[in-house]
């Protein structure tokens, strides 16, 4: 029962918690690194299909890399949890009575004392593994996260993917006879509402301030894509 | 006592589990995406101060950007933690016996039962915090992060620039009579090192393998490039 429980719990907070920090981060980088391309290569005036290239190639080989990236993230983070929970074990069999204390010293912060405080202590350390979880949680404040490096780096591909091909969509679906200016303008806006959606999608979830979660998604993204757009602008000044 | 113990492993932890996840992330995909950029640019067979335009605007960029997604992202989980505690606390100021019930089907999963069991249970539910942060550890499964959305982005985008810069060196620092070539060949064995070295750090923090953390870096990075050449390289065919 008790598992049951804890297990639905958890895969809720599955989604809440662990997948739509992936979904954010590679959303917003996504849409961004691409838009900046874009935008760096209208500031240079090359052409419709120059644009599509660039773009193209920054989507996929960016939301690869930052998956890859990710993944090592990942797995660094949990083989880290899993050297220390080790490192712990070893501790509770080898300084056996300095981990005992350091029990008493957590259960005592919680408010235990006297007798009832050494009975606890005592139930605790009687179970290694019972031992070992109160140190990882209460001690280090690590807990074993439901993230595997395969999923978040999934996620952060497929969010990347979709979301960063937004300010390409006006390129790639432009009938020839339109003003390269125009699809930028397209581009330009529905960026914005790309990353609008996933502003609003993070305050939905994270309970905040619906409009205060899309401002400050566009303007970061806004700035970012500023950057990237004059960095390439004077860049060009200087070089060529 | 207390405080100031967990507060001094806290900070070691803060450098090996918080920080290190960030220079990872922030190194591979830099070094990853600007050699893609080069990559792309020399298979199109692109002018020297071309590569150098495209490439540090890349670098800088995507590393604004990055850190854009890394602080939002951070923030979520913030965000996510802080909501999960309120409504924890209005659940065992207003659900109090169904709370009560949870802590104790908390505290038998660890091995306490009949008088005992009261006992724990009555200590806990006599301190709010103490009992908010019982469920939010022992059933969420959550603890306090020690990231801050500015101190991850600071350092995913300080990770981003100085190894994504890297794969530009060469070219930054060229003489003009040297081949171009050359130069790219140079690119390549310097990001292959830049990345084993990320990759080494990684292994050791991590305590893995170190020789095969360098070669899964290594490898996931060499495909990611390969592909950002290969992506680059067919569309130009296709659309050119």
């Amino acid at each position: 029962m008790q598992e049951t429980r804890l297990h639905s719990r958890e895969k809720i907070l599955f989604f809440n918690k662990e997948y739509i920090s992936e979904f954010v981060y590679g959303g917003i980088d996504g849409a961004i690194t691409t838009f900046a391309v874009v935008a760096g290569a209208e500031g240079a005036g090359l052409d419709l299909s120059i644009v599509i290239i660039l773009g193209l190639a920054n989507l996929i080989a960016d939301g690869f890399s930052m998956s890859v990236g990710n993944f090592f993230s990942t797995k660094a983070e949990m083989d880290s949890f899993e050297r220390h929970r080790q490192v712990e074990y070893w501790e509770v069999q080898h300084l056996r009575e300095k981990e005992i204390q350091e029990i008493r010293d957590i259960y005592a912060a919680k408010g235990f004392k006297g007798a009832l405080l050494e009975q606890v202590v005592e139930v605790i350390t009687s179970n290694e593994d019972v031992w070992v979880d109160t140190m990882m949680k209460e001690e280090l404040e690590m807990v074993r996260s439901d993230k595997t490096p395969y999923k978040t780096a999934g996620m952060t591909f497929l969010s990347f993917i979709v979301v960063g091909s937004v300010p390409l969509l006006s390129y790639l679906f432009a009938n020839t006879n339109y003003i390269q200016q125009d699809l930028f303008l397209i581009s330009c806006l529905l960026t914005a509402l790309a990353l609008g959606i996933v502003g609003s999608f993070k305050s939905m979830v994270t309970g905040k301030n619906l409009f205060f979660g899309i401002l400050e998604t566009l303007t970061l993204g806004g700035l970012a894509a500023f950057l990237a757009f004059f960095v390439g602008d004077v860049l060009e000044k200087i070089l060529l």
